[in-house]
């Protein structure tokens, strides 16, 4: 193990932060126009009274109301216009030595006097200066954040500049040997031996995000260029972030050099992702180093930079947490608090947590999750059904708007997704490949809406009927038919390995990719495999599994496998080439609680369209002339 | 009545606005580095796989696996470095013919071979090309909303450039003949005669913070220039503001034009504020005809354009609730759907609504408020007590950090509010003025943290203890003063109308401003005309109330009238010459399930501070030399 995988724990870690981080107090004079989302830095007094004078509140004569009073029905009282009696509108000022407003529809009127039958009270139909704020009012206080409609406050009090807090500079250095940018050497994106440097586009987005000014340096490719990156700009930022390329190798990397110019505070959390986390100071500036792994990036960022720059302006950090139920047991190692990605399915006023994968490398995992559960140091995860509070990256209304689908994968899941956000744009239709069995199972605990599936039963020789009847009889739910399908062996172009047959599969030096149990292609493969009596363990490569068609498609093309068992479309969408074996049915389960809701009708309304009919044919290998036929109803 | 004043409901302007809606479909080609929030107009497919390489993932030495087949602990197996053993380090491209890499720290080795005791199994340490991603895959779908997540995954899976949808035009016209832009003529800013402009500032603001590209225009001072600015923007626009400058005559106006170059939809809601809302079409192009007064503008803001928005993007609308009881009865006429501006206050676990000035034109009304309150068009108003929904305009946490005040006004408030944000700026002080028998009251009923008081016992002679045993006899409370403070008579400097004493009031030619019903002052000033033996009917400007000591001083310096009673300190702010009158106790009554509470003892602790006593001191007026004393605790 390295060295700084050390206890400190991440409360510690954050304690240790904050304990050193002074809030900033350097200002800025900005336009109030401008200033939308800043801090201000000092109280803000009213310049001027809104209104700063008397303004008529109606369109009519300004009058004293002294030489009114006599009035009556019976003895009008006549005043001379452009003198007693000045003709003003709505809004216009007061004239001096007038402290009423007679209304125009009130008087008789010819050229010069207006005639009036009632006396007017003082101040009548005035707006009166200083209705809205005084001068001298204090209008908004020092730390406070400035919104849209303070910015009419302000004006309107007279006031176009305020003095804010500046914003704080982060520096963000990528660091790694290989690393490239993805816009400056984008004729090197996917070439052997390079890695993309996206961790500091993620980071500085979340970062100005948050307020901060961000200034990205050029990629540092040793510790000497760390070092020159460092000296640089140390006069002028409030914080850095270097961030390893890669892997844990590098980290040392930063270790040394925070050493080396100043003070290193601790290296290793008890956090997961995010282990290899260290802080220090130089020149009394934070350098916050964190790992190469996107996750534990993000996941460095959100737990210390965050918290960071609250302290640094005097904001308030904001979470916004759920109850959920963890859908599947979360086992969690003691001694490591554990961040787990979810995505979260709503389904019978119950919110369910999916765990996602936990790979540190895997920036799909956070960009498709919907929060983060906690698996606190002291625990060994979490069991099935637990009731949890889980912390939203996503807002609340993303997950009511969601149609959950598990199960087996096939290339019309990506289709029906985009055909569901064209009809409705707040919708979206989230996917989670499991296989078919797990589809099944999910349904069954009623986690997902809908499941998909392609089993055939070996006795009935038919698709999924049976194994539904069986695992789903207690409940409720239909059975669609989406489409017919052609699945059979991939190989790579040109067939090197001349594979004809499913018997050819276990030649000598033929490396096969599996699919993961539970599968539909795996059972139909361990079928195949019982039928031409053939050992599994004569097949090289049996153990390695892949949960989705396209992974077993991409490790034929690059190499790592000879063949798999794939449906023709994605074979043809790797360029491979394909033996045929069986057409099977790909159909999609729903139980009849949601069959009522209206995601559901506008799924399946473009179930049954021409258009997703036609788009899934040009795919290659699907047959859709029963699709959206309704093959069973149980219960 | 105006003819506009129709009877259209916010309702069916609403659905009349969404259904002439269409979705915008152009579309731009983007940076992925600078498209967070922007939303993706195609679906979006990996460009490469992530990883798009075979990598190493440890430090080591990559082999071919079948090679290593009979090493075991007794016949370790030799293989040849850079042949057979391949050095690699973590995150290096597996060369070519190698499928597994043996850690660095399980061989033995020399100068040319390392030595291996156990086999290597297929693919291990190896990271396998799409672990995260595969080209192909769909990464995000069309009418997605990108995250800085989705920075990531894009970049990582080879995608440097991404179609979003082009941000909506909004162009927003001020109109007005009087207007003044604060920025372009900031000499006319408090001038007679000129009317600021804030309203397109405000307006600006909420549109780009929602997503729109915004123009803001020159003033139209005429018809003719609002035609103008319509036909040199109508080709570029996807949506007109045409917002009147102050006040219902300038409405007309844009009706006029919308008549004239196009087709009016309606002209007026039964919403308010905002009634004279307006809407049409130019050239297919939306009008929005927004009123002038600041409510009624970010109003109809709120309700039609913002929709609006969310429908030509296809994204939804926000909104957060919050159950809350509303502290006051709330009388509104049947027939118009009111907008109550509330403030919030959380106390004893329940959450109270504090309705606002009512006003449409008041600005700081809507900058100072914590959410909005409908009354249904058919409701004549909500009961004291009543439980209803409150649309927050602020974030939830903003109340729980804040300490409530009602009651009585003094200099020494804004100084308080302002030293709480200096020791936590995450905190705040609220003062609603409703006089001190108000905060009395409002303590009473539980629906503040905290009253402030001066009312004089006219058998004791002494202040606040006697009136507050009487109305808090059941509650427990305790009395905290905050200082000594001289009352009096203001007049306007040089004294023109020679007031010297409490009679002079009452002298003809005088003009009075008095404070509202139940405010000490106006109990002091009541009980010195009993004993003066000084009848009411004599002062002129008796019945006009003014809720606080500056507006007694603004009215006095503005000449709205000669004389009033208020603090020292106002008349030194506003100066103003004074008559002294009394010495009077300004204290601070605390219930004490709040004594307790962390906010307060920060309070507290400034109320006792050296800096505190100086700074109000510095004001004029002020005695200190008991501030903070706890003089009574009841209960």
């Amino acid at each position: 193990m390295k060295r700084y995988l050390s206890t400190i724990s991440r409360e510690e870690a954050q304690k240790l932060i904050l304990e050193s981080t002074r809030r900033i107090s350097e200002e800025e004079f900005v336009s109030v126009s401008d200033a939308s989302g800043r801090i201000l830095s000092r109280p803000v007094y009213a310049f001027i009274s809104n209104p700063s004078h008397l303004l008529s509140a109606m369109d009519g004569y300004a009058v004293e109301s002294e030489k009114t009073q006599n009035a009556d029905l019976a003895n009008p009282i006549s005043l001379e216009k452009f003198t007693d009696a000045i003709p003003v509108s709505t809004g216009t000022p007061l004239p001096e030595g007038k402290d009423a407003v007679i209304m125009v529809e009130e008087v008789e009127e010819d050229e010069n006097y207006i005639r009036i039958r009632r006396p007017a009270n003082l101040w009548q139909n005035v707006r009166m200066v200083g209705e809205d704020t005084i001068e001298g009012d204090l209008l908004l206080p020092g730390h406070h954040r400035i919104t849209p409609y303070d910015i009419g406050l302000l004006l309107s009090s007279g006031i176009t500049h305020v003095h804010v807090l500046r914003k704080p500079k982060l520096v963000i250095i990528p660091t790694g040997k290989e690393l490239i940018d993805p816009y400056e050497e984008s004729e090197k994106i996917g070439k052997r031996g390079y890695v993309l440097d996206f961790n500091s586009y993620v980071l500085s987005s979340l970062a100005e995000e948050l307020g901060f000014d961000v200034k990205k340096t050029e990629i540092a490719r040793s510790e000497r260029e760390v070092e020159e990156l460092l000296q640089k700009f140390i006069a002028d930022a409030d914080a850095f972030i270097i961030n390893a390329g890669t892997s844990a190798g590098t980290e040392d990397f930063t270790e040394k050099v925070v050493r080396k110019m100043g003070e290193l505070f601790f290296h290793g959390i008890s956090m997961m992702p995010g282990k290899p986390f260290l802080f220090g100071k130089v020149a009394n500036k934070p350098i916050f180093g964190i790992p190469g792994y996107p996750v534990s990036a993000i996941f460095c960022f959100r737990e210390f930079v965050v918290p960071f720059y609250h302290a640094l302006v005097g904001t308030d950090l904001k979470k916004e947490f759920l109850s959920v139920r963890v859908a599947y047991k979360i086992p969690s190692k003691m001694g490591v608090e554990e961040l787990i990605r979810v995505s979260l399915v709503e389904r019978d006023e119950k919110i369910y947590a999916i765990p996602l994968p936990r790979g540190a490398s895997l920036i799909s995992s956070v960009s498709y999750s919907d929060g983060i559960i906690r698996v606190p140091r002291n625990k060994e995860g979490f069991d099935e059904d637990e009731e949890v509070l889980c912390e939203l990256i996503r807002e609340r209304s993303f997950i009511k708007n969601r149609i959950s689908m598990v199960g087996s994968h096939d290339m019309s899941l990506s289709l029906l997704r985009q055909m569901v956000k064209d009809v409705n744009a707040k919708m979206d239709l989230v996917t989670v490949q499991t296989g078919s069995l797990g589809g099944i199972l999910a349904l069954k605990k009623g986690v997902t809406h809908l499941a998909t599936t392609h089993i055939l039963d070996p006795d009935e020789k038919i698709y999924n009927l049976p194994i539904l009847k069986k695992y789903l009889a207690q409940q409720k739910w239909r059975l669609i038919h989406i489409a017919k399908r052609i699945i059979g062996i991939a190989v790579k172009k040109g067939n090197p390995k001349s594979i004809r047959k499913i018997e050819d599969i276990a030649n000598p030096g033929v490396k096969f990719v599996n699919r993961q149990h539970g599968s539909g292609t795996r059972i139909l493969f361990d079928l195949l495999l019982v039928e031409k009596g053939i050992e599994r363990c004569r097949i090289d490569g049996y153990e390695r599994e892949e949960p989705s068609h396209t992974r077993v498609g991409i490790m034929i093309k690059e190499s790592v496998a000879d063949c798999g068992i794939t449906i023709y479309s994605v074979a043809k969408l790797f360029d491979l080439d394909f033996i045929p074996l069986a057409e099977e049915d790909f159909d999609l389960v729903v139980s009849e609680s949601f069959v009522e809701d209206e995601k559901f009708r506008i799924l399946y309304g473009i179930i049954t369209s021409d258009e997703f009919r036609k788009k899934l044919e040009s795919f290659g290998g699907y047959n859709t002339s029963e699709t959206g036929r309704i093959k069973y109803v149980n219960g």
